[in-house]
Parts: C-alpha cells; sequence; structure tokens
C-alpha cells in the first residue's frame, strides 16, 4: 500500500534523549516493564545510568490481557516519573493508551509507544501523530509489514517525523518461547531504509535466559537498538517477571554487544 | 483466566431491536459495510424490511489498514442515520473506534460494535462497556479464544451486561479466502453456554460468493445470529466491495437458513 | 500453479463402494481412528451397517507424533481386515505411509488415504497415484490451498483419476480446539468444481462433542461427505481417544443431517 | 512428550566431513540448491575449498511443489556427486525422499538430510535413523519445537546417534520473507543442549540479500553452524535462483563471521 509520508518526511535517524536510533550506532532503552514504585524505579535508573544507557522505559499504563490483573499505576505514578528524571536525568519512553493518558504524561515523555495491541487503533495513533514527540511503533502480534507500515503512515499523515518501528514478535505455531522475533522482517526494513527498527527481546521471547541471545541476534541482524526490560528483583515483579533481566544480565549483554 | 463477569452477570439472551441473539432463533444484522449517501443506505433499509430482519449495519468510523483510504462519513453521516431510523424504524449497530466516536453515535445506537482492530484496545472497552447499550465484541485477526473471553471480561467490568460475541474469521496460512472462519471456536463457545456467539461470514471471506455457504455453516455450527454486508450496488461500494451481498443473494440466503 | 491434470482428467464423481463423492449426494466413511481388535471392528462395523454407512475407516499404519506411541497394528492388523470385509461387505479406506504398507494394504484397500503428516510426500504420492484405486487426500497442518492441488496433481500425474480431498483442519491461534476446520477452503475448492471435497471434524476439533456441529456446518457450507471417528468404546481407544463418536451420536447425525 | 532417546545417547557434538557441528566453532555447509551439472557442482566445490568450507550440498532428489517443476537429477546426477568428491575431497550432504533415493545415494553421502516436506515421513525416518550416517534433521513448516524433537526420537530410536536439527523457517503472517526464520527456537533448543542446531538463512528467507544478515543472526544467537545456498550463477539456478548467495557474499560472510 501507499506509504509515500514514510518514504519522503520522515527521519532515517530519530533522536531520543542522548540515545541514536538509525545513525549506525546501537540506541538502547531499558528499564521495568511496569514502573511499581520509587524505589524500583531509582533503582533501576542508577543501573541504567552504570551502564550509560540514556533512555529509561517503566510503564504507568499496561494494558493486559485480563482486567483483573495489574494494569499499571497510571495517574499515581506520574510523580514517581517526575522525580526520576529530575534525579537521574535520563530521557523516558512510556506507552500511551488513550488521549487522557497521552496527556497526562505527554509533559515527561521523551518518546511515545504504541504497543501491540492497538498498533491499529488508529484513533490513538492519529493524537500521538500529532503530539509532537519521537514514536516508537510495537508490531502487532499478527500483522504484516505492510500493515505495520500503513500503521506508521497514520502516525505520519497526523504530523510524525521521528518514527522508530519496534519489532516485539509475533505469534506462531512455536510453543517454547510466547512469540516469535521476525529478524527477517527487520532485516528487510533495513534493507528499504524507511524507518530506524529495533528490537524488543524480552516481549519476544518472554523467557529472561533467551533475551540475551536473541538481543545479540538482533543486533547482528541490523536492529538500530534494543527495547530490553531489567528490573532489580526481575522475580518480584507484577508483571511479566519471568522476561526482565537482572542488572548483571544487562551489564553482561552492554558490554559484548 | 478469570472471567467470573461473563459468567456471573452477563446475559445469554440479547435482544438489539427486534431481534434476540442467543434465545434459540437466528438474530440478523445486515447492511452496507459503510454509511456512503442517505440513498444508498434508504435503499438498503428498505431491503431489509423487505426481509424482515430489524438490525441494520451501515459504519460512519472504518478503521482502514490504509490512511488514504476512506474512512467513512464520521460526523458527518450521523443525520443520514438519524432519518434512516425514522423512516424505517429499523435498529442500528454501528463501530466506534473512540471516546469522541461513541458519545456522538449513542443517541443513534441500538448496539455498540467494537472492531478487530480494537478488540484489545482496553481503554475502549471500558468507555464501551460503561455506555449502557449491547455490545457486538468482534473478534481479533488473531486473538485466543480466552483473550476475546477476557475482551469480553473488561466490557462487563465495566458495567456491559448485553454482550454479543461476533466471530469475523482468523488469520491463517489459507490464501484463497482473506481470513479463516472459525468454526470450531464458536461452537466451543455455544457448549459453554456463556454468551451469545454471532458470524460474520461477510469479512471471513471478503467474497460475496462465500458467504452464502459460510452463513449456512455457521447456523448448522449454532450461531446465534448473523452479520452480513449487503449493499445495492455492491460493486460500487467503497469499501470491502467484493464481499457485500446483493439484495437477491440475501433474499435467497433468508429464504433458506 | 499449475492443477492442469487435476482440471482435465479428474473425476468430479468418485465412486468408494456404494458410497458417491461428488454426486449431489452426502457420501459416508466412518469408524475407529486405529484398528485395534477384531472384536472392535466387528461392532463398528455392525454399527455402520446399522446405519446404512457403506464405507469403513479403522487405520493399521498410524503415524503418531512420538515413536514411543501405539503405531497401529500393521501387518498384524490385516487378517482383521480381511474377515471384517468377508462378513460385512464393507468398503475401506485405510491410510498407508510407505510402499510396503501401500502393498499389503492394496489387496484390502478400496481407497488409499494420504495422511497429513505425509500430504508432500512426493514420493508416496507417485506410488499412490499408480495404484489404481481412487484417493483421499487430507490437507497438511499449514498447506496453502494452492499446495494442496498440486500434490493432488502429483497423484494425478501418476495416474489417479478419482482424488478426493479431506479437509481436516489446519493449525492457528485457537487453543480450544486441536485444529481449525478451514470451511472457507472447503466452500472455495466446491466453487471451483475440480475435485470432491469432504470433511473430517473428528481430527480437526479433537473432541467428539464439536464434531457433530462441525459435521452439520460442513454439509452446509457444501462439503461432498464426511469422515468421522466412532468407537464401540471411545474412552478406551489407544489412540485420540477424546475425539470418536459414540454409535449413538453417529446415529443422531446420520438421521439430522 | 518422551525425548528420552534423544537426551540419553545422542552426540552432542556431530562430525561431518572435517566440519564439526556443536563444539564450539561454526560448523559450514553451502553449495547450490540443485546439482544440475558437473561444471556447476565443480565451480561451486571450488568455491567452497577456496573459503576453507569442507561440506557441500546440492541436492539430487528435489521435493518441488508443483510436479510440473524441475525434480532434480536424481540418479542420473550420481556420477557428477562421485566426481566431485573424488576431485575435491569435500563430504557431501543431500536430502533424500524414499528408500530408493537413501540407497542409490548412501555411498557418497556423508551425512543424510530429511528435508521440511519429510520432517513427519515417519517411514523414511526409520530408515534413515537405520542407515549409520549422521542426519540433518529439517524443522517442518508449522512443527511445533516439541513435534521436532519427536522426529528426532524417531530417528534415535532407529539407531541414529549423530542428528543435527537444521531451523530453515517457519510460515507466519509475514509476507517480505518466504518463512520466518525462528532464532527463539534455536536459542531455546541450545539453552537445552540436547542436540546441535544449525540455521538455513536461504530457504528461511528466500531472498539471497537477507541471507547474510540472517546468518549473522543465526550464530549471534548460538547456531552450532550454517546451511546455506550458493552458486555460480544463482540468476540461472532451475530451482530457488533468488536465494541463493554468490560466491563473493559467501566469502564475504564467511571473512566477518
Amino acid at each position: 500500500m501507499d506509504h509515500t509520508l514514510l518514504t519522503q518526511h520522515c527521519s532515517r535517524e530519530v533522536r531520543i534523549g542522548r540515545e541514536v536510533f538509525g545513525g549506525g550506532e546501537v540506541g538502547w532503552i531499558a528499564g521495568p516493564c511496569a514502573a511499581e514504585s520509587y524505589e524500583q524505579m531509582r533503582d533501576a535508573a542508577a543501573a541504567l545510568k552504570a551502564c550509560g544507557i540514556a533512555v529509561m522505559r517503566g510503564g504507568l499504563y499496561k494494558p493486559r490481557t485480563s482486567p483483573h490483573s495489574f494494569q499499571g499505576l497510571q495517574a499515581g505514578g506520574v510523580d514517581i516519573i517526575r522525580r526520576i528524571k529530575a534525579e537521574f536525568g535520563l530521557a523516558y519512553v512510556s506507552e500511551v493508551v488513550d488521549g487522557a493518558s497521552l496527556e497526562l504524561l505527554l509533559p515527561y515523555l521523551d518518546a511515545v509507544q504504541v504497543g501491540s495491541r492497538n498498533c491499529m487503533n488508529y484513533a490513538l495513533l492519529k493524537l500521538v501523530g500529532r503530539a509532537g514527540k519521537p514514536v516508537i511503533l510495537k508490531r502487532g502480534f499478527a500483522m504484516t509489514v505492510d500493515e505495520w507500515l500503513c500503521a506508521a503512515e497514520y502516525l505520519a499523515l497526523a504530523g510524525a517525523r521521528d518514527i522508530v518501528l519496534c519489532e516485539r514478535g509475533i505469534r506462531t505455531v512455536t510453543e517454547v518461547t510466547r512469540f516469535t522475533l521476525d529478524l527477517g522482517a527487520l532485516a528487510w526494513l533495513k534493507s528499504q531504509g524507511v524507518l530506524p527498527v529495533i528490537a524488543d527481546p524480552s516481549h519476544a521471547t518472554g523467557d529472561s535466559s533467551l533475551v540475551v541471545p536473541l538481543a545479540r541476534a538482533a543486533l547482528a541482524a541490523g536492529a538500530d537498538g534494543l527495547m530490553l526490560e531489567v528490573a532489580p528483583c526481575p522475580e518480584q515483579a507484577q508483571c511479566d517477571a519471568r522476561q526482565q533481566l537482572s542488572f548483571d544480565q544487562l551489564r553482561a549483554l552492554r558490554g559484548t554487544s
């Protein structure tokens, strides 16, 4: 389909805080799946700083499959993000799920994330595209690459110029990982040279022991960056505990990539 | 996962206008993919009345894969719906995509539809669940049945009591139809007896010549109703032209099901 | 791809014993998943006769996922088949898995079945195509319709003229059934009118309570016949116990289809 | 399921010619998709030697989707293989498709390949398992990892001790590559430590420009080796022309991996 705006107007190199995506170096985004407390985010922020990673994640709005699962701190967590940003000078990326969450988080966001469950929520894409911030657009569970680029085109049509695609795994027959990280699609997108593309091996595998090999594989396939879940005490996390790296695992990965 | 609210509080029989879903008879919903003009909707409404079908569809907000495709008449079409309802006394079902479209359409809606692309847009599900109207919840392209029931549980948690599931096909290896209508999932849901389930063979096949056999198959598998695309001049439709039945095809199907 | 031979030389109506597939009536094939004993096959044969079903199944060579599972009686079961055929006058269909099993079973086969796991085993298709018997060709777990027709074209190129396609479910995201019966593909194939197509709802669902609604759905979608698993004591079967109908269920289905 | 024999009796390190798979170094297998002529195989063999690659591929039996496509030189190509092996001292790996092809090729094979289309052809697995040679077992288009290990268990039960799994891509929603190389499954298998696992990025992508990044990704994910298609004149190949590397591309990949 028609991806003209992406091709003509969007940046091939996107800066979020001091990390650059698409410029030849690897851009890094890391942090807990969900922000759960000041202490948790503080410890994660300190670990990121020590590693030299400049962009933090840690969601406040968590679209969970069950409405009975923890949905994120939401508005109640904004003050934590404000304090962490002030204390550590990190850039912050977080998922938004509607106009209200976008408005509330926007002052603290250095990039806006649209998650897999909302990648075809075109009303949200129009809002996010108008927000004037870089956007990280995750791929849907069963989205073709063309549909993904069309979703990015919605962002571009609404005004976004700095769009980073994030491959986070698709649903397949494979039963030993939660999703299948599609590095062929990533390599193909890189060969087209339209938008920067990063990989999220944490959601793709759902298993921290597989995150490191898949992160390395993504970089070898040409990924412009990584989005990683890392937590001070992964096993205590309220959300996606099994897939979060420890600080030691993150350091080891940084040291060798 | 936990679907307690569906089981404890939701209706097994849902009434939309004079059609009943889940009460043993087949409930029918039909109409154009998108409302495009007063004349088109009037002709469709007359055909529905002549067939004895009491609920009309014809979307004003169309979530299209490409932002460059026709997106529906949106607010500009509300007056058409108001007139058609007044003139023909039909109930009306339409997809909403955000809070604004819900608010605008709500006075004219007898049931609110959540589409496949928004079936995991939990912010929208919360709004729709509070609206006090029956809800038709389509299945996502790659949603498990458990995820679908969890999405319905979001509606129930927000207050919805009248929820109808709509099987509209999932993405598979098959290349001769757009999607694969999953009548096994439909039959399984019927065997659980939690919510009424209808089928949309128009989107599932993308081909009007296959809609009739699949509609019959859905009813034979136990579907509580059908949602069908039908248009005065299918070949001129701005959206999904190939999958819309002619009035003659609809009449033939009604006569034999 | 090229399916010329199917189109030019194959029968649109295939006779196996006294059942006809593709002639407007429904052809029936039923019996145990695997032949396990003379008594079991005798009881099944008597039930089939009582129902008026003229073709029996009951495999001797069972391609099981694990090599540690029961693999069928193999050569040791041939005498059972010989006796049952002589006593009840039923036609017999069974899967073959290589040249040796084909040669051994051929004298007793009224149609040769190629199973899903061997549907791209072209060496086997060539042998089966030369055998001079009707062939039932099951669809593979993840086969496109074009690939399926190409597999049938292998049979035709080797000499087969009487080929019946059997839709038995494909692998999808759905978790409440073993496979997803693809009635859209079946309806599409019927619309092309090349070969007779039957459905196997037993393997598709893996659950006897869903076999009856899916069997009815397949017929409503235009299936030329059904292949059903039925057993005297389904719960004691060594293979696929949960999906086999009881005789009562089979009678009920016959009476209403 | 039960994979006891793999775990207890199979080698974690498999030697084919002078390449070792599972010993920490990368094992390499390369060559044309299909052997087509003495000259083609001679040029490929010379290029492999120059690169230091010790195992050659180049199939004589090609299971093609259409029976009207080139099926390989079959028995007519055996003499080419004999000459090439004698002249260049390379090991040779080739797919077999039945007992006859196995018997014919066995004297020239250093490892027997079972292809994706035959990965659930258990009759063939039993024959191959008895042949006394290392086996390369490709994954099926829609095979779970458990089913793959069960297929390997068939080989082990028949006597095979040296089994190498080959991940070659699975069928998914992705449309920009032929298949999706599943490096998550590969990394998971490596974490279990049962059998060596290699990757075939040529079949996975179907596009030679994507083979190099995916080959590097596979090694980064922990692959024990690579199977690559390479041809003197890729564009003239009768089979899978688009996915074969040129010698220059192969040399570049060798130099940097």
